[in-house]
C-alpha cells in the first residue's frame, strides 16, 4: 500500500496554523486554558496518527455487519473507541458538574478535524454524541440531565439522532412515528427511521437515542413534532428497551460507519423540551452537527491537499516550461506544471480558510455562550445562525472538490483504491447531503438568516468586513482591492434578492444556490485578506510566506467567479419556474 | 431494487432528439443511408434495455476475476456480447471490403451513447476496438489489415490501446517497453504496460494489443516511439503470444471492465506505420478514443437526467410558493422547487446540448474523411481537430456533474447503493482522468490547438459563431445577446493568450483550464441558440417548446459563468508559479 495517506505528518503545520489563526480572531487569548493547545495538538495528532489512520482503509474494506439486531464496526473500531474515551476526548466540552473537562469549542476544533482527516468513520460515532449531550444539556430535565449527560461525556453511552422516515426527509412535517402516554412522565415510541448513523454499534455500552415523533393530538405538520429521549438500555432497570436495527445501508462510502434502519415497537422514551417543540430542540443539536459537517469536509480537503501534494513532488513527468528543474532525472516533478499547482494552490487555499472559519465559528459559539458582555455574545451568535449554512455548504463541496482535485494530480493513480484518494472522494460525498442537504442550507440562508430582523444576522458580518475594507495600508491593497468587488457583489445580491422576495419569492429560491457560493466567496476572501495582514508584518517566514502566496492565489483566481455568480443569479427564475418536466 | 434505472425508456425522446438534431447541421442528409437512423435507434434501444442493462448493476457488484492469467468478465457480459455482434453492432462504421457496414459515423452515435447509458462497462470492449481498427484501418500494411481487420469488424476480435507504463503516464516519452528485430519483419516486444481496459477478457477469440514500443537503437524521448500489433493468439499458428495479465486493479468504479496489468515477455509483434513514428498513428487511436470517451460521459448525463427526473417527479416533499399543487397529496412533488428545477435543467441542458455536439464531431469526421470538396473537407477536420479536447473534457465533466446532481436530487437516497445513482458517479469518475486527464485536454487546446497553423483549426469554430451572431430576427435575440457577449469575453482571452504565448507562456498553461471552460461555455450556447432558432419555428410541439425553455435557461444561468472565467484565466500565473509546496 502507497504511503501517500498520512494525514497527521504536518501536524506541526497544523499547530503553527492554530496559533496563528489566534492571532487574528482573538482565538484561544478568549480562554483561559489556552495554554492547552499545543499538548492537545500534539497529544491528538499522536492518537490519530497511531491509531485511528491505520483502520482508515480498514473499514472501508470491512464495512460493518448486522446479525440479529447486533452490529459490529470493523476490525479495531471497538479498542480504537475506548483508547479514545480513555484519553479523554469525548469530553473536552462538556460540562465540569457532569464530568466534563468544560474547555470551549475552539479547543475542541483541532481534535475534531484531525480525526475526521485520520477516520472520517469512526469520527462520526463521538461527533454525534457531542451534539446529543449538548441538546439533553439544553433542553432536557434536570433528572434527565444527572442520569445521562456523565455518561455521554464519559465516551460510555453514545447519542445519535433521529429524525429521518422514508416518506419524511427534508420535510419533517410528514414524520409518523409516534408517542402515547406511559404512565407520569414516560412514553411509548412507535415507528420505524431510517439513515441513522451509528443507531447501533458495539463500541459503547448504551446508546442515546434522541427521536422526533408525535404526541396523541399533535397538530399537523412540524408544529406537532416532540423530542424524545429513547435509550437502548433503561439505566434505571437494565433492561433492553423495545428497538431494534433492522437493516443497515449499502452505501457510496462511509462503510465504516452503521447507517440504520431503526425501529421504535413501544419502546420507552422521556419528553424532552415542551411537547410539540421537539424541532427547536433539535435544531439545537442540528446547528452544532451541521458545522461538525463541515469540519468533515475539512479534514478530508487537508488530507486530500497533503497527499496530492506528497504525490506531486515525487512524480516525475515532463519539463519544466523554465527549462529542466531535475536534469539529472528522466523528467521533473509534477509540481512545476501550471495546471498541478494551480489544483494544488486551490486545495491549500479551501483547507487553510476553511480550517480558519470553523475555528471562528467555534470561537462564537463559545461567546455567544459565556462572554460577560451580552452584546458581545449577542453579535456571536448573530455571527453563527448566519454563518451555519454557509460553513456547512462550503466546506462540505470544498471536501468534495478537493478529494476530486487530488484524483485529478494522481491521474490513473487516483482512481485506484490503493492509493487512497477515491476513498475520499466517497467518504465525504455524503457530507453534502446529510444534515440537510447543500441545497437546504442554501435555502436557510436565503430563506430563514438573511431576511431575519431585518437584516441583524446579516450585519454581524458585513460590519467587520466594511471595517476591514477601510485598511489603507498601500501593501494591503492587492488583498483589500479584489475582497471589495467581491463584497459590492455580494451586497448587490443581497439588495436583490431582498426586492425580489417582496415581488417574486422564487427569484429568491432560484438564486439560493449560486448566492450561498458567492457568499463562501467573500468569506474565503476576508479570510485571507485577514490572514495575509498578519504574514505581511512576518515576511522573513516561510510559514508566513505561503501564506501570503496562497492568499494572492485566492484573490486573483478564485474570487472572480464572483461575477459569473452575481450575473446568473439576478437573471431571475424565469427560465426556470416555466420549464416543463 | 427501485425502477428509476431505466436508460432507454425515453428512446422515442431520443430518436426525436436525433431526428431535430439532422435539421441544423444537415446530419444525416450527409449520408445516403439517412433512412436508417430510425431502425438503428429503435433496434439499438431495444438491445441496450433487454440485453445491457439488465448487467448493469451486476457488473458494478461482481467485477471482473482474474486466475492464471485468465479474465472472467462478469455474469452476463460474455453472452451479451455474442449478442451484441450477433446483431452487427461491431461492423456499422468497419468498410465494406473488410465485411463492414460502411456507414457513417453520425449513424453510430445514437447506439454508442445508448450502450454508455444501459451499461458503460460493457461499452469499453466495442468501443476500443472501433478506435483500434481505425488505427489499424489507416495506418498498417495491406497484409496485416487483411488478417486484422475483418476479424475486428465482425467483433470475434477486439482490439486494445496499451499505452502506459508505471512511470510513463502523461509523459509518453518515459517508456521502457522495447522491441527486437525477429527475422524479416517480425519482432519481440518486451516490456510492462498498466491500466490496459479489456487487456484480457473472455469474450473474445483473440484480443489485439496495439502497444507503443522502442525500437534498437530509438531516440529517447517521444520521437523514438513505434507502434506495434501484437495479437493475443498469432493468427498464421494459432499459438498463444508470449503476453499475460499479471493483475487486476481495484478501482472507484467501472467494476465491468478490467484494468490490467500486461506483461510482455518476448510477445511476436508486427510493426505498424513506420519507425519511431508511433505517436502518431496511437493518435488516430487516440482521437476518436477521446470523442468516444466524451460519448461516455454524455451517456451518463442524459441517465442521471432521466432518473433525477423521474425520482423528482414522485418524490412528495414540501410544498410550492405558490400554494399547494397536489393539495390532496400530503406534499408536492419536488419539481415544484427552483432548486430542484435548477439541477435538473443543468442536467437537461448538458445531455441534450452534449448529444448534439457529439453528434456534430461524428458528422465532421464523416465529412472530413469523405467529402468530395476537398475545402469543405478540411475545415471539418480543422474543427474536429479544435474540439476535440474541448468533447472529452466537457463531456466527461458534465457526465459527473450530472451524476452529482442527480445524488443530490435523490437527496440520502442518492448515496444509497441500490438506487443507483452513486454508481453512476463512480463509473464515470474516471472519464476525466483516461485518455488524457482533462488537464491534459486543456493543454492540448491551448498548447496545440490554438496556435496551429495561426489560429487556423480556431476559425473553423469562430467563423461559424460569427455568422450565427449576424441573425438579427427580433425573436432571437434573448439567445443571440447573451451568445456574443460570452463569444466576446472568449475571443479576448483567445487573445490575450496569444499575446501572453509570446512574453509569458506560463500564464497560457495556467489559465488553460478556466480557457476550456469558456470556450466550452460558448459551444453549448452556440449549440443551444441554434436549437432555440429550430424550436421557434415549430411552437405547438412540446418537444420543441422544452427546447426553447432549456435554451432560455442556458443563456440565463448558464453562460454568465464566462464572466468569472474571463477575469480568472487573465489574473495570470504569477500568484500560481511563484508559490512553494
Amino acid at each position: 500500500m502507497p504511503q501517500y495517506l498520512a494525514p497527521q505528518k504536518d501536524y506541526e503545520f497544523l499547530l503553527t496554523e492554530y496559533l496563528n489563526l489566534a492571532q487574528y480572531a482573538d482565538i484561544f487569548k478568549f480562554s483561559a486554558a489556552a495554554e492547552l493547545v499545543v499538548p492537545i495538538v500534539e497529544a491528538g495528532a499522536k492518537f490519530c496518527e497511531q491509531e485511528l489512520f491505520p483502520l482508515h482503509a480498514v473499514g472501508d474494506r470491512q464495512g460493518c455487519k448486522l446479525k440479529d439486531g447486533v452490529v459490529n464496526l470493523p476490525d479495531g473500531f471497538v479498542a480504537a473507541y475506548k483508547k479514545y474515551v480513555e484519553g479523554g476526548w469525548s469530553s473536552i466540552t462538556a460540562e465540569e458538574e457532569f464530568g466534563g473537562q468544560g474547555l470551549p469549542e475552539v479547543l475542541n476544533m483541532p481534535m475534531t478535524e484531525m480525526v475526521c482527516s485520520a477516520n472520517l468513520g469512526f469520527g462520526l460515532l463521538p461527533g454525534l454524541s457531542h451534539g446529543a449531550y449538548h441538546a439533553i444539556s439544553l433542553h432536557a430535565s434536570d433528572a434527565l440531565k444527572k442520569i445521562y449527560l456523565p455518561k455521554i461525556a464519559s465516551g460510555e453511552w453514545s447519542g445519535v439522532m433521529c429524525l429521518t422516515e422514508p416518506p419524511a426527509g427534508t420535510d419533517l412535517g410528514l414524520i409518523t412515528t409516534y408517542a402515547t402516554e406511559d404512565g407520569a412522565d414516560k412514553y411509548k415510541i412507535f415507528g420505524t427511521k431510517i439513515f441513522i448513523s451509528c443507531g447501533e454499534q458495539d463500541a459503547t455500552e448504551n446508546i442515546i437515542h434522541l427521536v422526533l415523533a408525535r404526541l396523541p393530538n399533535a397538530p399537523k405538520g412540524v408544529k406537532g413534532i416532540s423530542l424524545f429521549l429513547v435509550p437502548k438500555i433503561i439505566p434505571e432497570t437494565g433492561e433492553r428497551n423495545a428497538l431494534i436495527c433492522s437493516g443497515l445501508e449499502e452505501k457510496m462510502g462511509l462503510h465504516a460507519s452503521p447507517t440504520c434502519v431503526m425501529n421504535y415497537d413501544g419502546a420507552t422514551g422521556w419528553l424532552i423540551g415542551e411537547p410539540h417543540k421537539g424541532l427547536k430542540a433539535m435544531f439545537t443539536m442540528m446547528n452544532s452537527a451541521r458545522l461538525y459537517v463541515g469540519v468533515q469536509g475539512l479534514g478530508i480537503t487537508e488530507l486530500a491537499y497533503q497527499n496530492a501534494c506528497h504525490y506531486a513532488q515525487e512524480r516525475l513527468q515532463g519539463r519544466s516550461l523554465r527549462g529542466a528543474v531535475r536534469p539529472e532525472k528522466s523528467a521533473d516533478p509534477i509540481t512545476v506544471h501550471a495546471d498541478i499547482r494551480y489544483k494544488l494552490l486551490t486545495m491549500r487555499a479551501l483547507a487553510q480558510g476553511g480550517r480558519a472559519l470553523a475555528l471562528e465559528m467555534a470561537l462564537k459559539i463559545d461567546l455567544a455562550k459565556d462572554h460577560a458582555d451580552a452584546d458581545i455574545a449577542e453579535q456571536a451568535d448573530d455571527f453563527v445562525q448566519l454563518l451555519t449554512p454557509i460553513t456547512k455548504a462550503f466546506l462540505t463541496d470544498s471536501g468534495f472538490e478537493a478529494a476530486n482535485l487530488a484524483m485529478q494530480v494522481l491521474g490513473g493513480y487516483g482512481y485506484i483504491r490503493e492509493y487512497g484518494m477515491e476513498q475520499l472522494a466517497r467518504d465525504v460525498r455524503i457530507t453534502q447531503i446529510y444534515e440537510g442537504t447543500n441545497g437546504i442550507q442554501a435555502l436557510d440562508l436565503v430563506g430563514r438568516k438573511l431576511p431575519f430582523g431585518f437584516g441583524k444576522y446579516l450585519r454581524s458580518f458585513f460590519h467587520p468586513v466594511q471595517e476591514f475594507l477601510q485598511d489603507e495600508a498601500p501593501e494591503m491593497q492587492e488583498f483589500i482591492k479584489p475582497l471589495r468587488k467581491q463584497f459590492e457583489n455580494l451586497q448587490k445580491a443581497s439588495l436583490w434578492l431582498g426586492k425580489q422576495s417582496l415581488s417574486n419569492p422564487e427569484d429568491v429560491t432560484a438564486a439560493a444556490g449560486e448566492y450561498t457560493k458567492l457568499f463562501s466567496l467573500v468569506v474565503l476572501g476576508w479570510i485571507w485578506a485577514r490572514q495575509a495582514k498578519i504574514a505581511l508584518a512576518r515576511p522573513e517566514e516561510e510559514f508566513y510566506k505561503q501564506k501570503l502566496e496562497t492568499a494572492r492565489f485566492v484573490m486573483n483566481r478564485m474570487l472572480p467567479q464572483g461575477y459569473g455568480l452575481l450575473a446568473g443569479l439576478t437573471a431571475g427564475s424565469n427560465s426556470i419556474m416555466k420549464a416543463n418536466f
